[in-house]
């Protein structure tokens, strides 16, 4: 049998109706925040995609049969490379992007070669306000969704860079000891130390316990003043946003390669969600491609795994409000007639469209997950009415047609615009 | 300079704004008629892209550097290999899908490589209220989009098939003959006469003639019977849907190689806008990769036309409502408050994200395209009123922030979410 292609999905309307409905939260937050929409291709050339991206996700990139090009696999590569082709934008030039990107890892449950990301990136501005706003964004976002217990963790690559240093790393290590680092989360002390060994790093021990102090401790090193005095900066403008449940922690380090400056990953309290978004100051990435320095931050939300999670508590297999059933062959005109009416005010409505008998409507109504049905026969017809069926309830009434719009308006679930 | 791939682009705020609009405008009536979202993978295996395709797109494909991958030319395919792959769906399956398509083609001006398609779909349904549905649904929509002046042209495969059956072609010729025809509304008769010479079909003449004729013409030939019978269930159906704006026209053929029955096109009176939308019926192409036949029809929307041609009209250049701007430094503090209000009332704030002075702030407002300018100084934190002004007319006052939230909310433009 002919299938999809390996680590791809659809998804189906039962998915995609709650995915929409997160976007949708994500976006209006955006947009409140003065982000305004940007769409970027999807195929972006090599040299775009690898100018920055860090080792580990060169190999992770669908590349084209030309040998020139390939799929992005994140949207801030793109914002780099299209800001650089468009110097004129006013600044801070504040976009949003919710788009797919693909990347060629090994495929596990529940983890795709193409997901979506939800992205807001401030390009122009080293002021920490910025960094203030995206977290502030992001946690009402997360209230918008009902995510109530989370904590928002931060770092600087200042301070990860400054203590290696200091340590007494060269720089080629240091990204290797990052990428170590950002795991003890996940692996624990020993095993992060036992990696670095691997990679010829000997101190690990040292490493590790550096990245388990509090800020103190760098306050103390000349070399990471510029780091602490940011976050000390961002810190007091969360406090006017009025968020309370931010932590300093030294371990967070992200991934990709790009990162210069305050890094930030808001992690729920349910492990099973874990991280929820993430995001951090990349001054440098612009700059390869526009040729000058230009500052910028960004926040990325993980849609996916919010909406495996959330399905079951808030699942919709349908949008369809009401199925409009022809008692017999001669009454679908009537039906054509209703749904018409019912449709010019927002109801969305589906008709026999398999000229079947009134029992398989009922059934298909039901299949669907539709709240009501709406019987028409001549009996209606001649009344100008339809008996309403919740299909929840089981209760059935005859209604004119503005009662019954009234009824699933006010009763059935909101559209996605 | 590092650049963006050929024929891609991105689209700024400015175009992107008015392509959500007309976006949130075709899904909204999709979901009016009944039509659940579905989203598709942009990868598929070469073998599914290629199956019945036609062998103008296959040149057109996307191909990476495996051998067996390929991006998605339509939603289509991707649609027929889902189902496919999901036969328990209640039928008929109703599917709407709003996503990027991707063509290998030498990109002119306004035509990229990569576009988007807005389609709605009809899985497991023969009958011609399908058809009627989707032509319904379209023309509504094209209502709610401001489109007064356009006609549905309808024909059908099957009467297409069966008239160069009836002048003498074998099938391997009808393909071509098809392709051919397909270009009579653009390139006039005299140039598709020698096309179908150069394709080694001589009586031209006689072929081109048979396309320009009436139905009655058609209800003469037996082989085109049943076409002529679907058509006419099909405008009995319009009718019932208050379409009266439909016209019978035997040269529409549609490029796409899958098409099996009635096929039809939405052309807007404005030639530069064109065709609008435009599908058909498919019902063999499920069965290449379910294994059984299963009958389909579809319409498709070409939104990047439309937003190209509709921007000058409807021109947002931001969402953002107003621009708050701290006249002191220390008045940040109030503003981001102040927005933290408005943005909880649905408003699209800005604040001063670089520390800029106030006449640098203004002159940012205007330059976005906000509509409202708050200037928030040591009288207005003291009072808890914002000196607002409207950038359009130059109107300043000074209210509270209830009495501004309502002045920017009746006046400026709606959001996309």
């Amino acid at each position: 049998m002919i299938r999809r292609a390996r680590g791809m999905r659809d998804i189906l309307p039962e998915d995609e109706i709650e995915r929409k409905r997160i976007i949708s939260i994500i976006e209006r937050n955006y947009q409140e925040y003065g982000f305004d929409p940007v769409s970027h291709p999807a195929v972006e050339r090599l040299d775009v995609l690898e100018a920055k991206s860090g080792e580990g996700i060169k190999t992770e990139i669908f590349r084209f049969d030309d040998g020139e090009l390939g799929l992005r696999f994140d949207l801030t590569v793109s914002l780099a490379r299209m800001y650089s082709e468009n110097s004129g934008l006013p600044l801070p030039f504040k976009r949003y992007a919710i788009e797919k990107v693909w990347r060629r890892e090994e495929p596990q449950y529940g983890r795709y070669r193409e997901f979506t990301q939800a992205d807001a990136d401030i390009v122009g501005s080293s002021s920490m306000r910025c960094e203030a706003e995206l977290i502030a964004c992001a946690c009402n976002t997360l209230a918008d969704l009902g995510i109530k217990e989370y904590k928002v963790y931060v770092n600087n690559r200042k301070l990860l860079n400054a203590t290696l240093r200091h340590i007494g790393l060269d720089d080629a290590r240091i990204d290797t000891a990052i990428r170590c680092i950002d795991k003890l989360d996940k692996k624990g002390k020993a095993e992060v130390v036992k990696e670095l060994a691997q990679n010829g790093i000997t101190n690990g021990g040292e490493i590790v316990d550096a990245f388990t102090k509090g800020i103190e401790y760098y306050e103390q090193i000349e070399e990471c003043k510029e780091g602490v005095d940011e976050l000390k900066k961002l810190f007091s403008y969360l406090e006017m946003y009025g968020i309370r449940n931010y932590e300093f922690d030294p371990s967070i380090a992200r991934g990709l390669g790009y990162y210069t400056g305050p890094i930030f990953e808001i992690k729920s309290a349910d492990k099973q969600l874990g991280t929820i978004a993430a995001g951090g100051r990349y001054d440098g990435l612009i700059g390869i491609y526009a040729g000058q320095q230009v500052p910028a931050v960004g926040i990325s939300f993980g849609v996916d795994r919010m909406a495996n999670l959330f399905k079951k508590e808030n699942s919709s297999r349908t949008y369809t409000d009401i199925v409009l059933v022809n008692v017999k062959e001669e009454n679908i005109k009537a039906c054509i007639n209703y749904a018409k009416k019912m449709r010019e005010k927002g109801v969305a409505v589906r008709i026999d469209l398999m000229e079947r008998s009134m029992k398989k409507q009922m059934e298909y109504a039901s299949a669907i997950g539709a709240a009501y049905v709406g019987i028409i026969g001549d009996n209606e017809e001649k009344s100008g009415t339809i008996t309403l069926k919740n299909l929840g309830t089981g209760e059935q009434k005859n209604v004119n047609l503005e009662d019954a719009v009234k009824i699933i308006k006010g009763e059935t679930r909101a559209k996605s615009v």
